[in-house]
């Protein structure tokens, strides 16, 4: 095999240390609201996981500090595993879910940022449990930022100015605390967005709630703490606050970093985030336009407020909902399909297909219409006037074949349930997007509650693929991962 | 420009002529049946079309006798749309159908082997009319073939070995009746194949239903003269021959050309049959095992049965039904819904994306995953253990993702019609793929009568897209295709 299993287990001592850890801001909110029951429940948890991790740490001797490829991809793997397993213990141990598989599947929502839900009735959740949700997602969103720059350029994806300089295979010193400076500076900004959030929802509602609200929007969850979720509210600043934060995190971080450095215009020349307006703006217009020719709402401000709100719920795969949008048109319930699919910019807190390879998928379209033509002609790949390498057009075209055999392999799974196909497709959309609300039976008004055990561990496994970008888990089930000399 | 503008005229001329000709086995058959205003109607209409199109072979002289690339396509387009619009007049001037897109949806679906319909009765039509909406069918696959040797090396499919030595794009001589020896071959396989299935199925029922059977199976069409498809006939024994008949003729006919040359290895060999043989037998096992265990029919034979008929029908994009399989369980439709897609080989008269082109995709999935491990391995795509030339690679990439591409944007469209997403999917992908028979509304006991002449006209437009291998129509829409020299 020829695994460095001493720094893979060595890693995943950190990862216990941090996840233990990360269960004190739960403690203490559970303390606050005089839920002792709750946090004693934590404190049994995080307490041995804290003293497993540290004694892992201290007692693994590691020689070869780097991690291969191969490597990386592993620990990837087993943190978010560790951590959707682990997560899932406080729902069991408080006995808000009775079951493991639901628990495991509202934790893995939770740390992808699906937020799905199997819960019927969230508002009966202790706060500190429902705290823990939230956070989850928060912590989840924030070890998206640490595998974008550590990982992407290895799976194919460029456009990670600030991460070129890194070596293509993760390395042990970004994993562990010692992290470089550039993902210190990614957090840095991350942070600061959820404070202001937060300092903007508590002007309009009370402080559990915006916490709940920032965590949620920032990290592009979506799990709310009311059954109704954003509509519970009905406040259109709300909403605008809503709006103005799920798309702040859904631009490539590392145009942030741009704007630090005063780089202003690379921030608004960058064509893929263009592109992600320019999909958000005419999405808007024509779900608008059609909801108001088609009276589904009284005035035509209704129609652009929730179309506003919807599609970008949808196109920055946050799942948020201020409406029911199952009883709108075909037109704008397919417009709102697709923008599922699409997604959020790369590295970003979004999920989703991604725009840069939506442009890229056109750019080769194109192209093989140029070549149709000029059979013989060489015609390269072009994002902002600059060729993209032929590795990462290849990377991106597999990813978008990956893509469409797991979306075909998992409507064949999901049909086990003898559901309808809309459901289905609609299901594995939502999930394998990390958006959490779809159309129909997992619309505003539903869970996955009704979804059979296999399914629910089916679909948990989903989000996961989904958020790594699919080729992390699913290497991970193909001979040669193991084979690697073969 | 710098079009060849005479040699496309004189080309349509000769087209003209055998559109023209090809209406005179109706006007016999109208006369045996006694339908003299059907003769009337066919003879007053092929008798102006025959003498135009001599006296345009007559009058126009070439002077450049080969065809560019560009001008192949434009000649290719226009062929189809002048077999499609002349088609739909029988149906006007015998009053079987009262508007003219209705009638120009009835004759696409005919030349393009689609099968759909937008009649709600077919069996009050004439008996003329009948056999000319069959008869069109077996025309468009006659044409597909000619098509395949000759256009699609220029579209990246690779496999033919036949044409190989063919220049890329269509010459004037294999489009005009001078064609090349190899096209004469293909004609007369694709003769004796009809001749054979007429005789297996005259032996069971009358000579007209034995004809119109032996068109739709041979062509991938199915029309049919019955409103119960072949239900009507409930015939292990037709849906048996059908079964053979479907199969066959969607084989790589340059396949069957080496048989004839005594290479019986090479078509066995052949992994794009091997694979569409797998495909096959494991859907019908899938479909079989289901039907049998959620009790669909009475007995394990009858859901044999059922799997094996619909299961080649989705495959072979013919689009035969023998029974309502929009009762069935959600699994097994979920696989109608993806052996549609995949559809048949290629250079065969089915449609759908064909076998080659997934099995490339596949082959580029497992190389992703390798060059995750390795990101600096050259790795060959490779097919029976020759590498396929990135030209062809490239080809299939663009179409597939203009295939993705044409499909999200007719959902789009068609969901204007305010119907369920579903029907709406399931619509786009028997029309694109030149199946003609989907799920739920346009499933066996439905028709596409209920859809809005704006989508009708949409639909005939993607039928000819889709037989068309995408890129032959869509590509007249692109501005390059009319500026070449910018």
């Amino acid at each position: 095999m020829g695994l460095n299993l001493k720094a893979i287990i060595k890693i995943m001592g950190a990862i216990l240390t941090i996840l233990g850890i990360s269960m004190i801001p739960s403690v203490i909110v559970s303390l606050i609201y005089d839920e002792y029951d709750v946090a004693i429940a934590f404190i049994k948890l995080l307490i041995p996981i804290v003293i497993i991790g540290i004694l892992i740490i201290r007692k693994i001797d590691v020689k070869r500090n780097k991690l291969k490829i191969r490597e990386g991809f592993l620990v990837v793997a087993l943190t978010w595993l560790t951590a959707s397993i682990l997560g899932a213990f406080p729902f069991i141990l408080t006995g808000s879910i009775d079951n493991f598989i639901n628990a495991f599947f509202e934790s893995t929502s939770g740390f992808t940022t699906t937020g799905a839900t199997i819960l019927n009735n969230v508002e009966i959740l202790p706060k500190g449990l429902l705290f823990w949700r939230s956070f989850s997602q928060w912590l989840g969103a924030m070890g998206i930022l640490i595998f974008a720059i550590s990982l992407l350029p290895a799976l194919g994806i460029s456009g990670q100015r600030m991460a070129k300089a890194e070596t293509p295979g993760p390395t042990l010193n970004k994993l562990v605390p010692r992290m470089s400076d550039s993902a210190k500076i990614l957090y840095f900004i991350y942070i600061i967005f959820t404070i202001v959030a937060f300092l903007l929802f508590v002007a309009k509602v009370n402080t559990f709630d915006a916490i709940i609200l920032a965590f949620s929007s920032v990290a592009s969850g979506g799990l709310t703490n009311y059954n109704n979720g954003i509509a519970h509210f009905n406040s259109l600043y709300i909403e605008s606050i809503l709006f103005i934060f799920t798309l702040l995190v859904c631009v490539n971080f590392t145009l942030y970093y741009n704007i630090i450095r005063g780089n202003l215009r690379d921030f608004f020349s960058d064509r893929e985030l263009r592109a992600f307006i320019g999909i958000l703006i005419t999405a808007i217009i024509l779900i608008a336009t059609n909801l108001w020719i088609t009276n589904t709402y009284d005035s035509l401000g209704e129609s652009i407020r929730y179309s506003v709100f919807q599609s970008s719920s949808f196109i920055t795969t946050t799942g948020h909902f201020a409406t029911d949008f199952n009883q709108w048109p075909s037109f704008s319930k397919m417009i709102l399909f697709l923008l599922m699919l699409i997604g959020a910019c790369s590295s970003s807190t979004g999920g989703g297909i991604k725009v840069i390879r939506v442009l890229i998928l056109f750019k080769l379209i194109q192209r093989g219409f140029y070549k149709r033509l000029h059979p013989r002609a060489v015609v390269p790949i072009k994002i902002q006037d600059k060729a993209v390498p032929t590795e990462s057009v290849t990377g991106i075209t597999s990813y978008l074949y990956l893509y469409i055999f797991i979306f075909t392999l998992s409507t064949l799974v999901l049909s086990f349930e003898n559901i309808d196909l809309l459901t289905i497709f609609s299901t594995v959309a939502a999930i394998i997007n990390n958006v959490g609300t779809g159309l129909d039976i997992i619309g505003p008004m539903g869970s996955f509650d009704g979804f059979s055990a296999f399914s629910k561990l089916y679909l948990s496994i989903l989000m996961l693929v989904g958020r790594l970008e699919l080729f992390t888990i699913v290497i991970l089930f193909t001979p040669s991962f193991w084979n690697p000399d073969r």
